[in-house]
């Protein structure tokens, strides 16, 4: 299937790594151009370098930095969203965490934060005057997903209970459905389908990648 | 049925008029003791004369002054929930809005505030450390009721459209199942009920008053 | 809180055990009179006389016979629906699962039916005919309780395992956030707030009183 | 992106016309060879006979007939679940409603069966001897499509009204946040990456595809 993404511009946050990087790999992959971004600049820079040999034809731009202060991302939403609906074409993809569904126990602030986005996208995304522009908002939602991130807390969790990190990820597997976690190959071809021409219908949705671990029926 | 609030204290927030009123009057019919608090302080004496006159015998306690500095209100609100669970009972509801459930276009912000304390006490109330000892915080989602405030925004909305505000409000109450506004009474009663001594295993819940408005199944 | 049920009849089916019963006898405690229905004659007798100690100005009736068919049943619904909007007050209350929410794996035909239900309530609930005229139907979803259909699902389950009974309800309420069952009268307490004259603004929802045990935040 | 479905098999009921024949063409495009079926023979046979022009190397089969008898329809489904987690891959794709998120006031039947699926489905996608083994179960629910279906409900609402036909439908198309209806070729692009080998992780979802119409934030 063609996305229909070839030659567009992609903006990639969080891209050096994990979930992030899955999406910018996705996108390259479907020709599409992308700017990405992250804090470190090493990884950063390896991850441009790794874009541009998935297809040599997509221009890739890194731009390290911190794109933490909500000021200026609400500046930078309002602005990309505007002109996105002047051209007629905009694909905005959150990645916000199963915890929106189901809270995380320890993660108070984080469920927090992640529900008010999703509060405020639901609201955002069925504005006619995006949504009948073909500009979509949506969240993806990944459950136990196989990037560092996962790794480290893994490791943490096996450190503090004596445990071998093998030992404590096959036990996580375990309680997950498919008996695996998801991968951010997987993840990213989520995304860019989200992204592609075709799913130009599909706005405001909260869409959970988890591989069934979430027990609610919706 | 006998609440079994009889000689509780009970802090009422913003409960000078309107909803936070209608819970705090229906606390006092069932004997429990108020604190109330909002931000101008006539309205707030008068409402207390009100409660005391309801049952002379409840204790009302007015106290003028603002809570919405997050940090003040986090530390009370910690503070408050060690101390109900040492006692062993504890009722913690937040009146939230039935725009959690369905975001309303207008109020972006509002949305995402909410949304986010939703997340927040979702992951709180499950904490076993308050669910097993009777402590319990839900969330209250009113939909359209008959408070000053709703006559506010409609006499907004009949000024600019030049229409009698009896004339939008008709309209508004025919747009609801139960073609009606909800009453601060009827609010009152659901909150008084979700705080008795029969609610201890109704914990973490959303529950919308609404009149049936919002249309979704769950 | 006076529920205002005092002297109107209602009719409780399942009534001789568990969660009916807890349903009947609160309902009879707010002095309404009430018509029970379930299939054992004897366990039925004895729940009346029980009914009638608890409170003998209340007119309780036995009714013995299997309510299970489904078109006598949807026959009886649409009556007495029609009859409580001319009389102009009417509360349906369904006791379905919390298994609506999230699907219990062994009991795929139960979350069918109860599902189905669910969105037939939802549609109904909401139409203005019944809404505007103070009929409300809502759903109670209740997780584990202590009935004896709890007792002989654990029992069951202590058999199978090789392990006591007790035993096993112990580790079943460790699972639960509040670490106890729900009991039949805090259930029966939820549904005679819902069938209350205060509740008139509340229809079309699934109430869940299941101690916090689902984790969906909705 | 290759959905990797080149030479795999699907059984595409109701694929004569409209969502059905929009997925049906979607897989054939990613070179799945297909079963179609549906009760008319004439529309069935020009339907394969077009989807045999669209990808001539792909295989199609028409088998007229009717799939409603509750009974077959399981044992069907039951035979095929298990030969699929045999294989190590499977895709199951229930085409249900919009109004299991949001009943729609006069189709209380079919709210009620597609709630009763919806749940159904919620437990049986869950279970690890299918999601272990690469085989998932989700279900799409359409908002407004432009159909043969929905253009026979708009001349019905049109003859009804004494208006026509263009006009009810452009009044239909301003409700929804796009300001139009959405397409079977989009529809079938979700179907065909819900089928795809990227999304083995999805699983046991509802995935609303309607423009943003329903209000509900999840």
């Amino acid at each position: 299937m063609d996305m229909g993404l070839q030659g567009k511009w992609a903006l990639v946050c969080a891209a050096s790594k994990g979930l992030g990087k899955g999406c910018a790999a996705a996108l390259v992959g479907e020709g599409a151009n992308v700017v990405i971004t992250a804090r470190g600049a090493d990884a950063l820079q390896a991850t441009a370098d790794e874009l541009r040999r998935l297809n040599p034809r997509a221009e890739v731009r890194a731009v390290a930095g911190d794109i933490t202060t909500a000021a200026g991302r609400a500046q930078a939403l309002a602005a990309t969203i505007d002109a996105m609906a002047e051209r007629g074409f905009g694909r905005i993809v959150n990645i916000t965490s199963g915890a929106v569904k189901a809270p995380i126990d320890i993660l108070g602030l984080s469920n927090g934060a992640r529900s008010g986005l999703t509060g405020f996208v639901a609201g955002l995304a069925r504005q006619p005057r995006l949504a009948s522009r073909n500009v979509t908002i949506n969240n993806l939602l990944p459950g136990p997903f196989d990037t560092d991130r996962l790794r480290a807390t893994m490791a943490g969790a096996a450190a503090k209970g004596g445990r071998s990190v093998d030992d404590v990820m096959d036990e996580r597997r375990q309680l997950n459905p498919t008996r695996r976690f998801g991968t951010a190959q997987e993840f990213g071809a989520f995304c860019a389908f989200v992204c592609s021409v075709h799913a130009g219908y599909l706005t405001g949705q909260n869409l959970l990648l988890d591989g069934g671990a979430y027990p609610g029926t919706f």
